[in-house]
């Protein structure tokens, strides 16, 4: 088993604002990511699969394919959107850094062939990031 | 003469877009970034001073009284901020970096004691970053 | 499961020294890091968590309240520190970045809620990290 | 269980080619990096070993040793030198990230004395990046 | 004035060779870099122009149109090419990073309209770059 | 004239605190960085030199020629030292970045040939750093 990582990035704009919450307990909790007008970000995002390179290529996924797949399932939905209004699966949970990541797992994991989905990494600053591994881990 | 520089970060949405322009061209002229529902970046802010370093103290500047400038003067004002809607100076002016870096100038340069300020440098990804040396170059 | 991670730094003196050998096997063993007078690092350190979002807020941890508590475990101990003269737990182990990472897992550990402690990465230089993931592993 | 990882570097050049391919099967698959005049990179190597730490020096392994042996074993064979015609180990498999990995673990690994070899991880590019973890996992 | 810099990258291989130098001597002055079949590296390109910004617009140039110019005149010429073999430029001259530099200064500079070109940075490793600001400095 | 930059590092232990002050006042001018048992830094140093390429071998300077100068003139003086006690140059003025600077240029400038010295950068973390470009700037 080899890993591969690619990394993609998209610049994104969002807020934590509970809707049924009042706005103090909002500020109260998220501090000043609960600014009504939003904030955003420079997200990087690393997905890593595994598997065996390929004896023919030398390859576990063709790096290419792979970055394809990225563009396609994550930074066109992503990419200078605003998570809260452009993006249908954030409308109703929460489009902090955690939950974006299990959605990206979902979004990816359908389109890989020959390799199996191991990490979805997304790093909102330098000081923050999170890790998914899929539901059994 | 020596240089110092500091940095300090935010991070803030922002749209480019210009009422008085058809959204077609809005898009034509701004791609992406006209989105209307806003878009984000992690903004580093590199702050330049110069001068000859104090005897006693071998400092041209006290780099954690420069970063307290900064702070208030910068990151107070910009920090999870949506600078078209929550920003006074860029109502009516673009708020693309270039005009950010100037605004920038003009908020710390009046604090400065004791060494002149050089150059303000604004990144907005790490493909692309600004630099404004004030007026006369 | 998802894990986040968050990076706090600090700057620390430290020399690798072991009082009951003679100075030449001190060096044989430590090389420059014997130095009697120390040397010191911009250490950076990253703290991962691991847990289920909260359905409310989408957070395993609120990455602030995560800060919180490694500025003042961890940072307030060690910033500015020479190792082996300010901070007690190295008077008798020594404070190589092995010893720091398990060190700092037992400061930490104990304030977290609602999620548990993965891994302490401790990077001493661009060459050099560690990582500590407890007593299991 | 404290895990060091050790970083090292070199610059080499390859081609992904496949002899008993056509040229255009070759473009095909492997795109630009079927140059037949090489195409080249700045590899970044981390090596993770795995142990506990020497109760007399807190190392897992010193790592100015690791370092050497890094050396002696990856950059001497690969720094400055051309994957497909200087290697013998790439004449007869293609020389990719995951290949040159899984190679860089056998010429490590027999050099480790008081600890394990955990991860050989290669960054290609900023974006690229390859992990292998030895035959079992 | 403001200056506005764009990153692009490309890999190349090159190596530094003098034909009418006999091996011996290409190896004493070149180092490593003179064996015959080539190294490579991940060259970063950073352009940096300078101009006022639009009154409309807030820009000294869309970066987008300038990455656009660097993909065709830079990247397309250098990406996953032999400097010696492929680039006609290096036919006769070193492909050093300073002649690359020189160069690349020629090649962007009649595509820059409402704005001057200032400086041309070239990163071929982490320890080393060049920068080129024409002719008259 | 092509400007080229060399980076070398070292760790070096410092504190900043003038004796003919009292405690206090020191720690008032130098906040922590003021502990009497020292603190430190992995310091990045680059060096830049400016002139015109040889026309024979394409360098302003061999790269490697000017990372054996740094590395006798910079790194052997100061690395895994503490600039208080160990290097002469700092028993009476302050080893801050900026004064630390001025003399590796006096250090490094007697031994360049055919270019001149451009520019001394230091970098202390992150966040701070300094230039420092000869007398006449």
């Amino acid at each position: 088993m080899v890993y591969l990582t690619r990394r993609e990035y998209f610049n994104g704009a969002h807020k934590l604002y509970k809707a049924d919450w009042s706005p103090e307990k909002n500020v109260e909790v998220f501090g000043k990511c609960a600014n009504k007008h939003f904030h955003g970000h420079n997200f990087d995002v690393f997905v890593t699969v595994k598997g065996n390179p390929d004896p023919d290529t030398g390859f576990v996924i063709n790096a290419h394919a792979l970055s394809k797949i990225m563009k396609r399932e994550i930074v066109e939905r992503l990419d200078h959107k605003n998570f809260n209004l452009d993006v249908p699966e954030f409308k109703n949970i929460m489009g902090t850094s955690e939950n974006v990541a299990i959605q990206i797992w979902k979004w990816v994991e359908p389109h890989l062939e020959g390799c199996q989905l191991h990490c979805v990494k997304l790093v909102e600053t330098e000081n923050i990031y999170v890790e998914y591994f899929g539901e059994e881990k």
